[in-house]
Formats: structure tokens, sequence, C-alpha cells
């Protein structure tokens, strides 16, 4: 067990009443606790937590009036380390799946699964299946697409990333997601805060449901998994942005900052240990 | 209040042994209850039903090894009609969504609402909001749409459909959710059976969250919304096919019916009626 | 007959050894004519003129070494005004268009007229024939489409433009090129100066092939049609970008100019005449 | 030298006048002569041969009235088989292209070269330059897209190709001359004649401009290229169909075939031997 500190910090400026959703709590989750939480808003506007459906995952809602607003959130989050041996995890027969995983082998707005299925077999069918499929599908993305910033938006999907052969976080984890769903392997979004990131952001990685449970995947490595916090989790990342505003703000500057209260006990990038 | 009768009876041929999830059972709402109903395998394969999420509605799952099998369902649906004036909802403004509601308005692997923004809001800005908004986007959708059997496939999404100006059941779904959403209205894709559906088939339809609840509408005007009997719910038809497999099976055959047990109960289509 | 002025200076920073296709000059056709025209190159880089197919338009050529190098060229043209009455021209039956045409109902690049036929039938199938159907299309594409600088790029295609619902000249011309083409009415992309632009660049129209040759619109209606000067001639922007380069340079600033010689010949912009 | 004789029927019924633009004819170039060829149309229907561009090609243009018809076309060709040594073809600089090669490298409707310049640099750019960089393109597509009758339409571009990782042999020229092009190197898609090809039936394959003139590539690999007959050269399939249609026309049957008249001259197809 060993911890982390996040913190964010945005600033907007409201033109004209809007509705904000933010997603920059850590979640709670049997792997990993939020110990110590403090939210600021400043000026002072009345705010909501609550949860999307059953992740653990937490959203705050609020209304702004026109004005500039800060909003800042720390926290102080306990992580349980890998103990199995994840090399060996095993995928799910589809019949035994739970039934709250099925969602998760669904084709989704940047996840084109549907599309890529011959593609996938013909790349992956031939790995033994299990973590070693997965870690193969990291491989792939990690050689085939270049991290670039500012080479895709809003509207880009793993279909135009893998043409395109570029993409920042979120697009690495949509083509991994694309790819395992394509095999028949439960994969999900999530956004979180990652210790080692550079330059320090928010971060977009993936889960993979394996054995019992899901685990963390990161195709970007730039950031070992054992150092990664998982705020929101959803299908890909049209669930979950930092912030989904409706109205008419600016976002005039934003902070975010991860790192390990222990720096000795974050495992190495290269070793397959994967913290969820 | 009034009854509809339903029934589909699908033959498989299963050629390796394979994982089926069907979706073909009534959903159990506020208003719509299932009186009575029977479950057919025959040969006899063990089977579970499970909910997916929270919206009421139930799967039924099963793993068949190699033969031929039938399953067969039919069921007794009472639906409550609508007493309010429907024509007189209202939107919801976002900060009152409830957060179940949220996932709604994201776009989804079908219904590409970030990409139809200024298209939706030049088509149907000046539209008063609500209802009337919702009614004329089904308009425009049955006016530019063709209904033509065969014309998109299981990768054609609301985009692609507005391009081509063709589509079936699932596709003038898809492209009414897609505007809705673009509008900031929650949307959601419903299958079902539908009462007086020529020739008789699953159905496809959508429902809108206005004033403080989903409405039902169906852009096909194919069938009136008083006789639609809900079977699942979701973000699109990625979530609702009658049947997913995993494995190697074909089907042979398929029947559907969905007849009102008071014909004189099912309002007329013109009519601004809706039953949710 | 009237005269134009038109100007364009380009400066480019080549940092390693660069081949650009320049197409920058006025072309020669039957209803414009170069009087007189001046390229300068400086630092002197030796360049070669040529014509791309029959069409009667040229490209300029060069291989810059690594430098700092301003292109300019200016020219004076005669165009041709109209004489007829275009309102009433007529489109051309398949079978009677000239081979040299034929190229231009198929789709091209940014032109997928394939995917757009029950699209274009539905919108304008009940428009007559010919140049009204065509001067349909560019309303419907003014109306339907905004200019919005920035808002596509390289990659935007018709369908793209018209699903987001904005662009800018080259995108205005690609969806009206479509659309014609996916009526069976030949239509091509022209590339040129345009007087009386805000603000002054290199724009993009297109010309329709109506009763026996090639006339000019341009949906943007941005400037008189009578005051469009035409550069190069093409399928589709793929074919007429002004600089085309292979090699590594930046362009450091860019001047483009076209002033009426006789401002009170330029024929109103609401007027049906049109200069091809 | 050596002899190919090809030949192909096709019989239409019309139920609506109609216009038809036939690509069934060889083409005549300084490497393919036609010796002799006989043309029927029966019942008798005027038509006329016309060439397309400068590329040699001919087309074969006719008005049909209602009615059934069979066009038949049968020639012999004369081959001249390459005697240098092409796999050591250089790759020709952009600034050396002849300017009527140079709308080669553009991108067209079904290959959209300009979306895959990462991806084609990632893939082949670290290949030799010339003959071994697009023998490689050929043995990536033959290896990444299986051959699916049927798995594609007249809307499938290489990019839609390459993430369904299936086509026919249009589609593997497609992705090939996408590709090419992609890397600057000039490719023009052919339809035509192949001796061996199972089932007979019209191909698709493409050229390249190596050197000092074009060579053709099959990624096919499903018939050797020296027993390739070009009929019409185009930017794409857009360009080369054996029959355009507007009318209303169904075709009731079609056969196609092509036998070399001295067996023992066709190379083998796993040799580096090209005739263009």
């Amino acid at each position: 067990m060993y911890y982390v500190k996040t913190s964010s910090e945005l600033v907007y400026n409201v033109t004209k009443t809007s509705s904000f959703v933010f997603h920059i709590a850590a979640a709670n989750t049997q792997l990993q606790k939020t110990i110590e939480e403090n939210l600021f808003i400043s000026p002072f506007i009345e705010s909501e937590w609550f949860q999307v459906n059953d992740f653990g995952y937490r959203a705050l809602r609020l209304k702004a009036e026109p004005c500039e607003f800060t909003i800042a959130y720390n926290a102080t989050i306990q992580l349980s380390p890998e103990t199995e041996q994840i090399q060996f995890l095993n995928e799910v027969a589809h019949k035994e799946l739970p039934a709250s995983v099925l969602p998760f082998i669904s084709p989704s707005r940047y996840c084109e699964s549907d599309r890529l299925g011959r593609f996938a077999w013909k790349q992956f069918g031939h790995i033994p299946s299990g973590y070693s499929r997965v870690d193969e599908i990291c491989n792939w993305v990690n050689a085939n697409i270049d991290y670039i910033a500012g080479s895709t938006d809003a509207s880009s999907s793993a279909c135009d990333v893998i043409i395109q052969s570029a993409g920042v976080c979120r697009d690495f984890a949509h083509v991994s997601i694309a790819l395992c769903r394509a095999l028949g392997i439960p994969a999900r979004y999530v956004s979180g805060y990652a210790v080692g990131l550079t330059p320090p952001d928010f971060h977009g990685f993936f889960e993979v449901y394996l054995e019992d449970r899901w685990y963390l995947f990161d195709a970007t490595r730039m950031a070992p998994t054992s150092g990664l916090v998982r705020i929101s989790i959803g299908r890909d990342a049209a669930d979950s942005s930092f912030a989904n505003i409706v109205g008419e703000a600016t976002m005039l500057s934003m902070k975010v900052e991860a790192t390990s209260a222990e720096p000795d006990m974050i495992y190495n990038n290269d070793s397959p240990v994967s913290t969820a």
C-alpha cells in the first residue's frame, strides 16, 4: 500500500450562466481509497457531488453566473499494489462475464470495435490470450501511434487515429480499447491523475477485465501504471472529460499535479505490474 | 390502461459452442408491466435472466453447444396511456437533469452528436424548445430519410445515414437521437415490439427526457407510439440488438408479433400522444 | 470586355532543398486572356512554366535550396462578359457530353458525389433542370454552410462539411460540385483571384458544364462571378492548391490582390450573370 | 514479345433509355498493341469510340433504347516483356517528374493519400526507395488485406479497406496507390484483363512511375503481371469501371476471358518481372 498526492486547479471566465460537470475527484474503489481531500471554489458557488452509475466515481456539478472563478481539488489517495502475478491473467469467456461488464465489449463513440474485428484478429489472433495479448496490444499501439500534441480533436475516433498514426493519451486509450473489444475482451476508458507524467496534465488510460476484475493499462507508457489514480470510468472519453460545460465559458488556466508520497514505492514502468 | 400481446420465435443453428445474450423480453417500468410471460427453449438449454444497469430491462443469457434450437417468448403487457398534454412538455435545463440522465446527452457509437451541433442548431434552433422541437426533429427525419430495407449495415451511423438519406428503423432512431443530443436534449435508444408494424419485426425507436421523465418517439411513424413495447434501452443500437452471439451460429428463422388485446384502445398515429 | 489587375506575393523560408509547384498565374481560355504579366523571384531561382492537361492553365515549378525567397506575380487580365441569358441554360444529356467533360461527373477526393445521390435528388430533384437547378444548389449551400475560417482542414470533404455545416471557400465549392455531380451535372473546381473579396486572398469557386461550355458559379457569394479570374482547374482542390511543396519550407507571408481596372464594369453580385 | 487473347461479353436489359460508357477495349501504348479486335453489338446499336485524356486508352459510348442487348469484344494483344532489371528501378525526385505525372501524386476519391502520410512513412520509410519499396507495399497489402468477394462496395476507400482489412482487387489497388502517393511516389489505377485470373473477371491493378515510365504492379498476386492487359487508366476506380450507365438498365450476364496465345511465355508470378 502506498500514497499519492494529487491536485488540480482550474480557472474559468464565465460570460453567460453555465452548467458545469467536473470529473476531477479520485474515485473510491476496492484498490483506491481517498484518505483526505479538499475542494475550494472561489468565489463561493454552491456545488453538489453525485455518483454516475455503479463504478464508484464521482462528479461535481455547479451552475455559475457570469464571473471568473477558481476550482481547486487536492487529495491524498491510498493505492493497493498488485500482489498476484499479472502476466498469467486469463481472459474470461463471454458466457462467464458478469452482466455489469457486458456493456464494455460493445463499440462506443470513439472505439468502433465493430469495424476492427478482422484487423484485430490479424494482428493479435496468434498471441496467447490473456495478459500477454493485451500487453501486445499496448506494444503495438505504442509503436504505431506517435504521441503528438494537437494531432487530434474532439471528433477523432480509434479508426481515424489508426489511419493518421498520431494522437494523444486519450487516442492511445481509444485505439487500445477498440482493439480489445474487437477481440471480445472487455475494456473501458479511465481518466485520471498520473504520477510522473511530463508535462503534468490529466491523463487518459484504460482498464481491461481479466480473470476476475478490471486491470489498469496505459499504452502511452508515459507513466507507471502503479502511479495511476482513477477519476472517472466510462465507455470512452465521451463519458470522462474533466469538465463538461453547457453555457458560455473559457478556461483561463489549468494546473494538475500528482506526486508519490513515497517515491520509492512507485514501480518501474517496464515491470509487468498493475494497480487497479 | 390497455394490453398488448407480444411474441417472438427465433431458430438458430449452432455450429460451434456459442454464448447468446437475448433482448426479447418486455421491460418492467412504471408505465409498462409484464402481466404474464412464457419462455420456451427447445431442446432445453439452461438460461439465466439478468438486469443491465438500472433501466428496468432484462436480458437472457445462455450457452449453446452445437445443435439447432428454438427460443420463443410471449407475453401480455399492460401499458399506461398518457394523461397529460404532451405537446406542452418542456426541455430540462442541463443543471436540473438527474444524474442518471446525463450519459444520454453524450455522443455514442451510432449517434455522433458532437459532430452535428451546428447542423442541428441551423435546422431546429428556431423551433420552440420542448415537445415541439423533438416533434419537428421527427418530421425532419421522416421527410429527409427514406425507409429502405438493406440500405444500411451494422457500421452505419447517424452521420452516414444523413448523407445517404436512407435507412431502416434503427437509423431513423439514431439520427433523431443524435440531433436531440446535439441540441442538449437527452435521448436514448429503445428496441421493442410495435403493434401495427408491417411487416412484423423487432422495432427500434427512441425516448427523450422532457419535463420529468422519458417519453417515447418514433420518427419512422410506421406504428403508433401508444402501441410500442420497450424491450431494451441503451445509448444506441450497440446496446440493444435482439441477439448478441459470440461463437458460430446462424439464425434460421424469426417470427415476431405484437397485437393489441383491445384494438380500439390504440391511439391514432397522428395525435400527439405518447406512452412511456 | 473589361480588365482586372491581379497580384500575389509569397515569401518562403526553405530549410531543406524543396520542390515547388505554384498555381498563381491566370489561365488563358477563350473568355479570359492574359494581357500582360510579370513574375519576380528574388533571389533568382531558375523556374519553368508548364501546362497540366488541356484546360489552358499553367503551373510554375522550381527547386529551391535552403534560403528565404520571394515569388511575386502580377498581371492584367481581360475578361469577356456573358452576353447570353444564362438563366435559360440547359443541362446536357449524358450521351451528348463531350468526352473531355466526362471525368467531371465522377466523384473525386473531396467531392464524394457517389455517396450523395439520394440526398441531392431529394433536395434538388424537383427544381427545373439547368441553370436554375445549379443556382438553387448555390442557394442551399450558402444557406446551410456557415463560412468560418479555420473550421476545416486539408482532409475535409464535401460530406464532412455538410455534416459540420461550416467551411471556407474551397468547402463551399466542394459541396456544390459534389451535389451537381450527384445529379449528373458536370462540375469542376477552379482556384483563382476574385475582385472584391474581403479579406483579399486566393479564392476557390467552381464551374458547371451547361449547354455548350463551362460556366462560373460561386456559392460563397462573397464576390461577383464577373470578377473571378481563373488560375487552375481540376476535379477538386487536390488539383489546385496555390503551392505544392515537397521538402521543408515555411510560408512567411502572403499578399493577394485583385482589382477591377474599370470598377464600374463589375456586375452586381445578385444579377444572374456569369463570366467564364 | 508475346500475345494474349482477351474477350468479354456483357448482356443488359435496358428498361429506360440509357447512356453507356464502356471500358472494355485494350489500350494501345508503347508496350501493348492491339493486333486484331472485334466488337459485336446485338441488336445493332450505333456506338462511338473516344479517347479520354492522353493515356492511350479508349472508351466506347452508346445510347440504348429499352431492349435487351449484348455487347461482345475480343482482341489479340501484343505485350512487350521487360528487358531491364526492374528490381533496381529508382524513384524520381519530385522536381524531375514529367508534368503529366504530377496529378498522380495527389489524393483521389478512393485513395486518400493525404490522410496516410505518417502511416506510410512508419511502415515503409526505412525500406530502400525505388522498386523494392513498392514491392514491399505490395507485400504488406497482400499480407494485411484479405481478398473477400462482397466485402466492399462502391463507396469503400483505401482508409476504409485498411481498417476493415478486407477487399477485392480494386481495393488492393486503391490501398497500394494511396500508400505510394503518401510517400510521394506517383501511382495510378489500371483496369484490365488478366491471364490466369480465377475466376475470370475484369481485374484492377496499378502502375507506378519509376525511373522513366509507368510499371505494372498487382498486390493481389492473383495473376502474373506479365499477363496483365491494360484497358483503362485513371486516378482510381472512379475513372475506370468497365461500364458507366446513366439511365435504367440491369446487367443480365457477364463473361470475361484472357488467355496466353503462347502459354509458356507468361512469366512466373514470383519473379520480379513486369510488363507495362
